[in-house]
């Protein structure tokens, strides 16, 4: 025996109420509409394979097909009009094939469930987005930096650790510093791309499709490079939005720490208002946190489809247009900025080749850390002396060591300093051009994202 | 000198596209015009403010506020119309303000800035929610939760440990659990609401206002507690964000626990779609993903206002309108679910009652560790023999320890156990009778949070 | 029937392995003998209730008292022997209890379940943790900051924000904003600490204990100020966990930007290594990263206990370590670090004086709006005669503005300009005298952590 | 001039008590003493490319790489004594050299600083983390999950979603999926390690070495892949950490979720103690809880080495050790469970046959949306006589639709049922089969990552 038809809380009595406010919290067309598109590529498909597989006749098939592409048609538009029952984008797209070709409409979901039909579409969807806007602003910002570091080599400005300015180095180092981490940001997107473009379609609800759908046909028409393989995981797995939105998370932690460098340096001595660079670094937190948020709800969750996923949209739309901001934003910035050649010289000083003065002694044969200790007590001679260390005279540093000769003058010039760093990867010209020439090839050579449907 | 017009980039080379991608980057209108109303209850305050300071004369100040009602009119009946420069609410309201008033309009500037100003709005707004909304339903559903463990006093099911089925309890046992959490809840948001309840207005750009504006009056005025005591501080401080946020979290992982309970029990065996507890399970992360990505956003920030404290809106908005959701989805449910009171008492076994035996024994005197091990005897026993443990005979107990006698058959009651534990916090008729009744005084004596503005 | 004997995967053919992987999975002993002494106290005082109850006589309860006081010795003196089987410190004090004083030991257990004892013990931990140092180590940094701030109101720097300087301020108005943030990180953990501060302890299990404990005698005996009101919560209420956790993320989130600020400040130019500063800065990330883990764990857990609760103690306890470091430090570096006066001098310029001319003029009446305007035509002026604003002649203002008289000579001084800012909270001497009286009433009238047990 | 002797607080007056304090804050030997092995490795490494580049002789290079082969031994037999002053295992270890060889130790650090080193160190170890035991106990989880699917192919129980009976399943099928997400990690593992396996030594403190040093020669002496490309980059990139990390929180999320699945599940009806399963599920907070932390540690890092980044460290080796209890935890409790074939078997009911009623009238011609409102027909028509729908007599079904004839009876039979899903990812026998094919093919040929050091 049930505990009777007492409803408890006030405003709860009225079982209207509790409906309605359940009908709006279940319902997701609001944000998911942005799925029309690849819902009806993939209702295209799937009307394919029920034909392929003797499920609809031809007639049927064209029907259907039409009916869809009327549909995509009153969306482009601006058209379509929602209706209050229709709790996401396949239900209005469902109900709207009906009311166009009637029961014929209904054979399309004939082996199909919303669990496989909603992990299809949000994979095309993604897969979409990179290969059509996310690899194209991701590589254009690489471009502007290696631009820039090929014009600008000849800009020198204070290379810091620890908030510290430590040593002279090439702007264009810096430059390509950033443009190595955004590539390997084009390379991991490369490779979850290959895990995004992967077609659940003919899972069912759960447990796989009892009709002889040929899913590598489906497969093909869509543009995808592979089937699951597994119809239980298939419904239920979303890691490849977890991996994605940790692929943006690190992304927009790169621009961030970018935005940060700019924000707080000396290199814009004409901006006036830092704002996009201060929304550049907030966006990585933002980012981060719908991460955060995904895997939070992912953990614990029992197997296969549960309505919490329905949540993974929301998160991943709102990444992929704030990425979209970011990148160009940033790309922009960089495009723009203006760099004061002086100011960055006049912010070098001497004392920044104390390494230097290191490695010299080191040449003549005294052990590094020996050198290290003699130019400890060459800056606190200068200091003493409220002098730039490269003003100390000769006899003042052989009061210090012997190994001092008059070759230390050669020392006191920045250029020569970076120049020394021929090192790959230093900060050398030769060592920099080498870099924005692999980068270059890198780029080129690359795997360019494309989708190609046949539909 | 500067390095030169170049413009590296190809798309990037026009100035105007980078304007355009910015312009939308920086503007929040879209979001923020959520704030329009206490924007302009924050302005009113000001406007007789800077009469009161002497910086405008009554009829300016009249003027201001007249202007300011009728530009709320406009809101509220959907008649204001937003121009593409109205970067966010506050500069829109005082494009309109100009519209209607003129030069007159921009007095009300006076030594406030936008950093004081968005500080303030975003206090009011979020006292105002916590006051008109979320300290209500947060309450109801408490009572929801009480009226049911009053009614349904008789019910009995089992009580879980690491999801083993342990000991019998009161349904009305499990249901005042969530009830104390709730409260726990409702103690945090109004300790809170004291933080949220400050007023930054008088802060300036950072440094404090140069006129003699009576931040005491206005903090009446707008029904503030008290003012922030330090400007540098008020202009950044974000802390009642975060703690608004941490406390969502906590709250909503209270209910997302319930939900889980719900979600895999067989407490309701008539539920087909258990679609409302899984998406209020699932709130639980998107809600601490939402503090978890403001929490990064503060991360290492520099002091004072920065650009990127623009992103505590969006989060604060989705969270407050995802708990308003969660609290009355939460409430509906928990109002209508029914009991199977058969299935319940049917999911009872006698082996859940092994504890009940120890205790049997140790109340005969036999120490706690070595019942413990004689029952444990006793299980195996009956497993051996395919029985319940209620149906060994007294024989075979006697066959583990002579500590048995007629007596033991009381304890296969499901009624007399849950009555032994009338300990303070039990599960007997008595103990959870006091929980229902203090936490009727709790709700009843609390300080109910009330905004008063008299403006 | 069972699926046979076959076991897979090679080297887990072997069960013994298995149990030997497991067997230290499952041990906290490594940790949580950090909870030797509470064990012992919440023992001791349970000793009492169970005597106070009729369950043990009193020459047994003397017995187990004075055993546990010799166990207590022995973790004091360390000579404690962990055995291998001591799977935690509950189980592990409980042997030694046995090896004794023998059976007796085992009557201590008597309606006492691990759970309500683990809940107890950590609970006790945490609050003396407040009470004995955690208290004070943030109230000791609030010290140093007034003090400073009382000492050093004659020095002047540039407030920033968006990282650009903007107006001069007074550094006591610097090191007072960090004051009142750490202020309310302790107006918040003494409201916290009488959430940690309530009794599980005769929660049983889950469903309460059978026999008739007074918890509220435990209870005053243990220096609980309140017992937890239902048995189900109790055993599985991690809340106090998460919120001590939130309070600390918030709380390291403020040393965090502070140490941001000096990092990249040119405040203290004879630093040399920053190394203390960036690790707080870093301590942030891993004390949310504590929060935000353990706030996961919880997600959709079942109600009651569950072993995955045990997470519960290490990332408290590296929390608290941490705290305290970061505490630490942070009080010393700001007791220790000199500021160069002359160096923050020299950092203010006459176009941070910008908005006070633009009052200047607002006090002539002219409205703000249009004073900013005018002040934009001179900042521009300034710079393209390559000069300070403050160089300007009267009569190059007047071409700008007819508002502009002698008077304007008065705005080119810093002093003046900080003193001008009277307002409540403000950067003038007087308005920061009011706040750093206020912060030391606060503290002094503020209510002192203190934990009193009677055992 | 600086701001007098004076110093705040009371305690911090004595600037030893400051320094002691910051002296342990600073300290990492604790914890990296872990890098032992690899500091002596990349020292070895470094010694051979000093003198190719001719900054030591031969004899001198034999003493530093014999020195530093007994440095090792004294490790490995535990004799190494760690000093007081050793800051880190780096100065620990260059410590000892001196102690051993004198100034011929110190010329080992040449142009090499800390920041290139530690990277190395860090990159070293991890990636002999992955190759020696990482992979393995991956790949060792998938055997035996194959293993069983394979022996266990003709167990059917219950298949969910929504926490829902829905459908029967294979449980092979049920172990495939789990066994495909560990696929996954073995794929984006083998991809990231190509990101972990990159040389930073030679990047000096941060513009590069200035010395002709040949950092593919020592790359290839250590095994990696690759060197990094820009030394800015090199020495404050921390990417890799928070990739792994990232994988991680993913992995364990699998392992979270499989726990959760059976911890709640009658699989194993004869389990007593769900501790394992319970502290898994736990593990994928905690790991993410790292991987949070330390991605919030680098949000708006300055640009190349910062000592926050000393924090990667304890992260890191936290979810290495964790993950390595997890995953064999994780194998031993699938290499053990028994599933009691009659009690899954029992959990079908024939309710969980109406899709395929449904798909049996589909075959017959009937639209699928039509078949499902037939079903649904029958289904109440069941419970309306408190049948299982397969009672239904074929007179009743007919009532509902013509549609019916005798051949309905085939229905209701599971193995009949799971055999329709012979489409790819489906759960028939078939294949089932290729899936544990593919997946045994995919473990053979995939790349078993390897390090070859050749020192």
């Amino acid at each position: 025996m049930e505990s009777g038809g007492k409803l408890w809380g006030g405003r709860f009595g009225d079982r209207r109420i509790v409906d309605q406010v359940m009908e709006r919290f279940n319902s997701s067309i609001s944000y998911d509409k942005r799925l029309c598109y690849v819902d009806i590529l993939g209702s295209k498909a799937y009307a394919a394979g029920l034909f392929k597989a003797g499920l609809v006749d031809q007639v049927e098939c064209a029907d259907i097909c039409n009916a869809l592409a009327a549909i995509e048609d009153e969306w482009r538009n601006e058209t379509f009009v929602i209706h209050p029952s229709d709790e996401d984008i396949h239900s209005a797209n469902e109900r709207r094939l009906k009311e166009l070709i009637g029961t014929t409409g209904g054979k399309l979901h004939t082996g199909r469930s919303r669990n496989d039909q909603v992990a299809t579409d949000l994979r095309l969807w993604l897969r979409q987005e990179i290969d059509q806007s996310m690899d194209k602003f991701l590589v254009q910002i690489i471009q502007v930096l290696i631009e820039r570091a090929q014009d600008e080599m000849d800009i020198l400005l204070p290379g810091y650790t620890h908030l510290q300015r430590a040593q002279p180095i090439r702007w264009s180092h810096y430059l390509c510093s950033y443009a190595w981490s955004l590539w390997s940001d084009v390379e991991r997107l490369i490779q979850l791309r290959d895990r995004v473009n992967v077609m659940p379609l003919g899972s069912g609800a759960l447990a796989g499709s009892p009709f002889s759908i040929d899913r590598l046909y489906l497969s093909d028409l869509l543009g995808f490079d592979n089937i699951t393989p597994n119809s239980l995981l298939a419904v239920g797995d979303r890691d490849f939005v977890v991996e994605f939105l940790s692929w943006a998370s690190i992304l927009s932690s790169h621009l961030g720490r970018l935005a940060q460098d700019l924000t707080g340096s000396s290199l814009m001595p004409q901006k006036r208002n830092p704002d996009g660079l201060e929304l550049i670094r907030a966006k990585a937190g933002r980012i981060f946190g719908h991460m955060a948020g995904f895997s939070m709800i992912l953990k614990g969750l029992p197997s296969t489809y549960n309505k919490d996923l329905q949540e993974d949209k929301e998160a991943l739309f709102d990444v992929v247009d704030n990425l979209y901001d970011v990148l160009q934003v940033a790309a922009g910035i960089l495009s723009t900025l203006k760099v004061d050649k002086e100011r960055t010289l006049g912010a070098l000083s001497s004392d920044m080749l104390a390494t230097d003065l290191a490695y010299h002694l080191v040449r003549k044969g005294v052990a590094f850390r020996e050198a290290h200790t003699i130019v400890g007590k060459a800056v606190s001679m200068a200091e003493d002396q409220k002098k730039e260390i490269s003003e100390l005279s000769l006899q003042d540093l052989q009061t210090i060591s012997s190994a001092f000769d008059s070759s230390v003058k050669s020392i006191w010039n920045y250029e020569n300093s970076v120049e020394q760093y021929q090192v790959a990867g230093g900060t050398s010209r030769r060592a920099i051009q080498k870099q924005i020439d692999d980068l270059k090839t890198l780029l080129e050579l690359r795997k360019v994202p494309c989708s190609n449907t046949t539909l």
